[in-house]
């Protein structure tokens, strides 16, 4: 069997650091393909080109990612060098190109990201808590939360995202206004979480801004993620959260924890959102 | 009379998205230059190319900075394109390179950024409070904080900054294990911040490591971090904290708070540390 994810991430070598993929419409929310498939593509080439060589980094320790356009179903060109190879940590650059409907090149998204060995990061001297949530079973699935509204998008088929209901208010016209959302995370056909997924996951939740009352895409200007340890297999449990909202741009953060309680990825993006006329819906002041 | 940060920032256009510029020593920790010297380079260049053209965007929104070697006094190339000029948003990218001794050119640092108008981020929906404090001639000048110790590395006289005496024990033998900095923060000149100042402040703080009791050098892989308004004339307040602490690595997130105390800047940056071998201190796990 091979698992979605994996299909999804298939590149084929041209030259050295070049390589073709093909972004799949089953991966798509509206017309455009999930930003967190393009920065997991990125990431995948770069393990190809870091990954290889004198001393091997293999695993995304921080990769930054900034959405040029939006990706489209179709064939991908991912292009992926080296900057520099140390010792102990590789840093490569990677950019992503579709060819558009005049026959031009244009790029969908670059990124700069360091590799390194996660095996080296078993020893974990301090890290944050996650957070309790009801049992799966208890949880809103995101692929039939929507009832007999809309159908969900593709992507959300690809997951299986369990929302804490007491944070899945903003699904049923009540968003609670603290910008947060909690719930286990994986994939739907039960892949086992690797580093480069993790880079997806960190990607692949409704945005908070539904949460603040505020619909509509909300496009990622800039997206940076760490990955701080090798996930053990199972659910994972995730948690996002957005504090400040200026001039109609959020950021949000997202904490993701292996089924045995370790943090084992974070993020923060900067999205673009379009305030609604009547304004947001706004809880609390956000804190640290 | 030229503020010493102006000099610092200044650049000689060779060719279009081509400058020069110059590391100056007074802006050194040890033999390397600080990192955000480096940063703010790369945003004034990046605002150079930006801030021209038809749709002009001169406030850098976001930036993310990957370190590649430690910058040396002397001249340094900075080059920046522009990869994408949207109506709202362009978005481009910098390489900071020094010629090596064997005449063979070294990349310092490269960047990607988004930019855009900051004066459309005047009304703010959501923010995060800034930190009690108390009144700056009570905390304590890191410029002479050492007391009888060796004298402060040169970046500390540039800066006017005053440490939380709460979060300064470190700096006497005493580190709270919290990894949590707080203080006051300027140029030591009287230069007014602005947007390109505030990346630089972002990492001018001493290394929340040291409230850790992990000493030494703590050079940072990746920087990503978000400008989220023009900052108003006066005295900065800002705070760091670290949460993670996994492999040798450390993320260090930092709030930055004009005179109204408006948040007006924001980073994460992940760090590579030595831990000693009596082990870090610890006070408890990081929290959300």
């Amino acid at each position: 069997m091979t698992f979605e994810f994996d299909q999804a991430m298939a590149l084929s070598a041209e030259d050295p650091g070049s390589f073709t993929g093909r972004l799949d419409g089953a991966w798509a929310i509206g017309p455009a393909v999930n930003g967190g498939v393009l920065m997991a593509l990125a990431a995948a080439g770069l393990r190809e080109v870091l990954g290889s060589g004198e001393v091997p980094h293999s695993d995304p320790l921080a990769l930054s990612a900034y959405f040029l356009s939006a990706g489209a179903p179709g064939d991908i060109a991912v292009a992926a060098d080296a900057l520099r190879r140390g010792r102990t940590f590789s840093t490569g650059q990677a950019v992503l190109t579709q060819t558009g409907a005049d026959g031009v090149p244009v790029e969908r998204l670059r990124a700069l990201a360091t590799y390194g060995d996660l095996a080296a990061s078993d020893q974990v001297h301090r890290s944050i808590e996650p957070p309790d949530l009801p049992d799966p079973d208890d949880c809103i699935a995101t692929a039939t939360a929507r009832g007999k509204g809309p159908d969900a998008p593709p992507l959300m088929h690809r997951l299986d995202l369990r929302l804490d209901p007491a944070t899945a208010g903003w699904a049923a016209g009540r968003p609670s206004g603290r910008g947060e959302m909690r719930g286990w995370i994986g994939f739907a056909d039960g892949r086992v979480p690797d580093p480069v997924a993790l880079l997806f996951f960190l990607d692949a939740m409704p945005p908070t801004s539904f949460d603040l009352g505020i619909g509509g895409w909300a496009p990622t200007l800039e997206f940076s993620g760490h990955v701080r340890g090798r996930p053990a297999p199972g659910r994972l449990r995730m948690q996002t959260r957005s504090h400040t909202l200026t001039g109609g741009l959020l950021e949000e953060d997202a904490w993701i924890w292996d089924s045995t309680g370790r943090l084992v990825a974070q993020s923060r993006q900067l999205c673009s959102v379009r305030i609604p006329e009547s304004g947001p819906v706004i809880a609390a002041a956000g804190d640290r």
